[in-house]
């Protein structure tokens, strides 16, 4: 069992509308001290949707990301509402983003993007048995809906268009449900 | 041709040690105006790095990260220092943090984290040809090393204690890597 570093200390360094710094002063089990930086977290946590079409495609969304300022594939995803469970999130905003209502939700992986400097986590949710049904968002412009076959998700992994690992890593999860299910229903 | 939004102003809003905030007021194409927030990239990028031994089991290490207060599985990663070069920062971090050089690194993706609000991206590069070698870095303690068959991907990836969305690619991403790896060589 590995004991977890004392937090000595925790100060709020800088802040902004959406990002809130903490600086924490901590002593490890052996005595190092150490000073990190991280984001504090915020909300009520997010969303990934992986929507699977009845022949076993995926609804891939392509739209505009600030933080790299460019149009990229990803799956849509979304801030949990207050009040909200995980999945009455992920169908509004599938609903939102793609124009799709979900009647089968399955929650699949709750991920982190990268614990050592800040918590954010995004739960991964299934949805299948497909309707169109489109509910206005938030979103600037009506996002591009690309239908992608799960048989060729290599591809899409290749292509440079397609690189954040949440969704990379929920195309493979899927892959792996899908896979256990049709086992199951045969 | 999707055409991209017009940035009309950037405004730094609120700057830490390791972070620094950006406004960023946005024209789409269609006319409607946001802004955003996100974290401006500084530095040089980062690798992560899936060390391979000779039996096709993968290392990784368990490590505390301040972002969620707990010891976390992952695979070892860090920051490129100036002057590098991917492979050789990826061939430095793997003796750091798990005790091991390598002999052959392939780049295997460019993955972002989380482009809606943040550039950050980070190179997956595979490390086979292992040998014992430890640096000293900057670590507070030494990191567990964690020998896990590859075959047992699924139990890992249901494993709550490994949740970086970006470890859970990398491994999914090198399974596939070296299916082909192996095929050449048949």
């Amino acid at each position: 069992m590995t004991v977890k570093p004392e937090i000595l200390k925790i100060t709020n360094t800088a802040k902004s509308r959406l990002f809130n710094v903490e600086e924490i002063e901590l002593r490890f089990s052996n005595g190092a001290e150490r000073t990190y930086e991280r984001l504090a977290n915020r909300g009520h946590g997010a969303v990934m949707i992986i929507p699977i079409t009845e022949n076993g495609d995926v609804l891939l969304i392509r739209e505009y990301a600030v933080g790299i300022e460019d149009y990229t594939l990803t799956l849509p995803k979304g801030l949990i509402d207050p009040g909200e469970d995980e999945h009455t999130a992920a169908d509004r905003e599938l609903k939102e983003e793609a124009g799709f209502g979900s009647n089968r939700l399955h929650t699949l992986k709750v991920m982190t993007s990268a614990p050592n400097y800040m918590g954010h986590a995004v739960t991964a949710v299934v949805a299948q048995d497909l309707y169109p049904c489109r509910l206005e968002g938030d979103e600037p412009e009506e996002m591009e809906v690309v239908r992608w076959p799960l048989d060729k998700l290599e591809q899409l992994v290749a292509d440079p268009d397609f690189t954040e690992a949440r969704a990379i890593a929920a195309l493979y999860m899927v892959k792996d449900f899908l896979a256990k299910q049709s086992s199951k229903s045969d």
